[in-house]
């Protein structure tokens, strides 16, 4: 295992700790958590807060959407494991400025079972609490059975459209319906090259050929649905998108927003290849990129590879993505 | 050889392509060469322009600083290698609007004879261009050898603020005198784990054993100052900022900026533990970090490692540092 940590076992907990020395403005702990950070000037009177979590290893998920426009607060779970319910709660107290907040996470058995629980310990508090769950690696299950379907980088446009949403004042039961919305038109593939390491298991999550990928690996290294021979990227992308596409058809005069995301390991000039075939597919179909997200979304530590994902948009999606937003990880200050 | 990528020749035309289809309103190729682009509003009335280039392979340097507050133009080279004197002229062109061009790059033999002969041109077509060398790698050379100093991270902060001393209309003396001042002022020191491979010649740069890491090693794999078995990041970090701090003496009371950059394979996790102690440690000796940027600002393509950067500041330094600017690869919005 080659990291540059110290202690496998404080990972989380010094990463934490040097977040929060780096960003002071921006994020602050929760009272009653070590796992559970918040904005810094939560709660925002009024407004609806979205709450995130999940396991570490995949930064900028889930900590990195802390701010305006995005989420208001997060529990920290160990590498690939959920936080508690007790953390979720905690970060739930410190967002809740009375008009409620939405769980909006990844579709992952422990953090179901846990922010379901955090839900009716908050009720309990009489806080208002909605549940809406991500899940949109097409690899991982056929539409007809989403309730199986991971969530994986496409949480991202999730949590700029709800958070978009929330600071317009609108009710706890409308920026749950347009989230819900978003996720239906959500769709995500990707691929991996190699696989990461959980630091305190000191070995690969699992073991690959110098030249083979997995096409659909979700981000804990679950399985996908080919493994092969290393192709080009640009058919690697044409598989992708054409499984993307044949999930959510897009018509011709259409728009999306793509997300082409970085595993870890993978550097930009990779990933800009991919969206260099991914904006000539699109095109080809008569469909509009309206805005476009290149870089490191949701990660798996030191994996490469990379996902795409589409939203297919209406005309409030546009207006919501295009609004303002800011963490230390994902600053958004104009429209395009 | 492991990438996302199509013909291995073709990889920085691509990565072009790419970049064009997706920052249209950003960056345009230049009318002379398919290897310079500028920024889509150059050239910018009454402003000295800035320009860089180099080598491919780590994006965001050089083309992703190409942006108001940063960088005007920049021409691109094949990976690792440099961009050609006419590539540079193309650029120098379309981003002068009369009031001279500074050229700002690093220490490498290739990118400074051609940047030279640029220059040369420049004068031909009464363009005034000056040269800016950044020489920041304390791992290089001592500091009584400057000229032998390499180039890495570091031009970031030399990118920063004479972009910003650009903006306030400086003129290209003092956008010089001022970007020479950080320059003296920047200091880094890194530490590689892994090598990169460049698409071309299909095999890593060097080998390393799996226990083993390099401390002061270039962002090519030059060699670094010594290689051992890979220790503790606090360790790690300790040493790389006594290493810069004997460098560049800093005062109790005094403060700096710090960069904890990402070599390309390294989880944004690692970098905040490294961080973590690069705030304690200038904590200790009581300096304060006024402002820190953590994350890939400065790549090897899929190397796994990081440098740490420290610019000792004055108060000119911190308003031009806190400046606006924008890139899609630099987002900075706002002060703190």
């Amino acid at each position: 295992m080659k990291k540059l940590i110290n202690d496998p076992y404080q990972v989380v907990e010094e990463t934490i700790s040097g977040i929060l020395k780096a960003h002071p403005y921006h994020l602050r702990m929760a009272k009653d958590s070590e796992r559970a950070l918040v904005r810094a000037d939560a709660p925002v009177p009024g407004k609806v807060a979205i709450c995130t979590g999940g396991g570490s290893g995949h930064i900028p998920v889930f900590l990195g959407y802390v701010g305006p426009g995005l989420v208001d607060g997060v529990s920290v779970g160990n590498v690939f494991s959920s936080p508690s319910a007790t953390d979720m709660l905690a970060a739930t107290r410190e967002v809740n400025s009375g008009s409620g907040v939405l769980y909006l996470f990844g579709n992952y058995q422990g953090d179901i079972m846990n922010f379901e629980m955090a839900a009716e310990m908050a009720e309990m508090e009489d806080i208002k609490a909605q549940i809406s769950i991500v899940k949109d690696d097409v690899a991982s299950a056929p539409r007809t059975e989403m309730e199986r379907r991971r969530g994986v980088a496409g949480i991202f446009f999730a949590y700029k459209i709800a958070g978009a949403k929330a600071d317009t004042m609108a009710s706890l039961e409308e920026v749950k319906a347009i989230t819900d919305s978003v996720i239906e038109n959500t769709c995500t593939m990707g691929v991996a090259l190699t696989p990461c390491t959980i630091p305190a298991a000191g070995k690969p999550t699992f073991t690959i050929e110098e030249d083979e990928m997995e096409l659909g690996m979700g981000i804990h290294g679950e399985p996908g649905i080919e493994r092969s021979k290393l192709l080009p990227a640009d058919r690697i992308t044409e598989i992708i998108v054409e499984k993307v596409m044949n999930d959510i058809p897009i018509d011709s005069g259409a728009e999306v927003a793509v997300l082409v995301n970085g595993l870890g390991a993978t550097p930009p000039e990779e990933l800009y290849i991919i969206y260099n075939r991914v904006h000539h597919i699109l095109s080809v179909h008569g469909i509009k990129v309206y805005r476009n997200y290149i870089g490191e979304y949701a990660t798996s530590m030191e994996m490469a590879g990379a996902s795409v994902t589409l939203l297919r948009l209406n005309e409030e999606f546009k207006t919501l993505l295009n609004a303002p937003a800011f963490s230390p990880f994902l600053p958004q200050w104009r429209t395009l």
